[in-house]
């Protein structure tokens, strides 16, 4: 998608081993009117699907999916990391390795939240080595709720993520792949993120 | 605010010890279009404060203020909780108090973010105790920004922090106060709230 592209560009920075930020616009400060381009874009590929509820992960994802789900006029559920002792009843839990922060945690869900009839869009800032999201299916799958499939606004396509959740039969969608960042300069990768 | 005050009464549930448990529509479900109503009734209330910036905490409150936002047409900045070390450059820090989770953490936003010349709604999910936002306050003063005031969904009336946070002589417009929750009642304080 050329609009996130050209923001990763002008807005984005690289760091050493391979980390972009776009904290200025996606995950820190978030450009709200831009995020809602990247909704829209959601809605145009997974609008016919049937979907239910949008599930994300906290934090990052929570803004990107509260406006995506307003194109699709459902509700948002994010599943919470786990020192949430605030949640009662019965929850759905499964574990994520953050290699940004280089330690496990669970991640959970209020069972209420997520039923058989339910049919789910993911949807993430980032997918790189794909913890997060294999979490969020894991979630989804315990469940007993349909993946509808899963929207990710920047995938960096040199790592194994994107693979590993294809390969489950998830139609992953990124509006931006990354083939690669060397000496600060990207190169996107068009193939992989099909429109 | 006469819908939001419905949906506690219809989709809440009191627990022991005056807790409200909202997450079916506010804070682990998201209703998005209830949500929007009250970005709506935010805006009525702040929009012609020549607001340039929202800045709310994650993870909860991230979802209201970026639908909050887009009737601002501003970006919103989340203060993160501190294990990320993924906050490069100069940081603001503060520390917070969660009463739910009964341990200090700092929260951090980076520097880049919040300038002097920003004019900064705070919003939140809950005003209790009044801990997290006299987090966001400390941050927005380190940063020389002004702040325009503070949009609240559900204030706690009983609790000490509405008071805590007005006695700094900011504008606190809370959409629902909670005057007492006795035996699963939930009864209103419509003078707190004012329109």
């Amino acid at each position: 998608m050329q609009l996130l592209e050209n923001a990763i560009l002008e807005r984005g920075r690289v760091k050493d081993g391979d980390v972009l930020k776009v904290d200025a616009f996606l995950n820190h400060q978030m450009d709200v009117s831009l995020i809602n381009e990247l909704g829209k874009e959601f809605f145009r590929r997974f609008g016919d699907r049937g979907v239910t509820k949008i599930l994300t992960i906290e934090a990052s994802g929570i803004g990107i999916a509260c406006i995506t789900a307003q194109h699709f006029g459902v509700p948002v559920v994010f599943a919470k990391k786990t020192q949430s002792r605030n949640i009662d009843g019965e929850v759905l839990t499964s574990q994520v390795t953050s290699f940004t922060h280089q330690r496990n945690y669970d991640i959970i869900v209020s069972a209420r939240f997520l039923s058989p009839d339910d049919r789910v869009l993911l949807i993430d800032d980032f997918l790189a080595k794909g913890s997060a999201m294999l979490g969020l299916i894991s979630l989804v799958r315990q469940s007993g709720a349909t993946i509808v499939g899963a929207g990710i606004c920047i995938e960096k396509g040199f790592d194994v993520g994107g693979k590993a959740i294809r390969d489950l039969g998830i139609d992953v969608q990124s509006l931006a792949v990354i083939k690669e960042m060397r000496d600060g300069h990207i190169v996107f990768d068009h193939d992989t993120a099909a429109d």
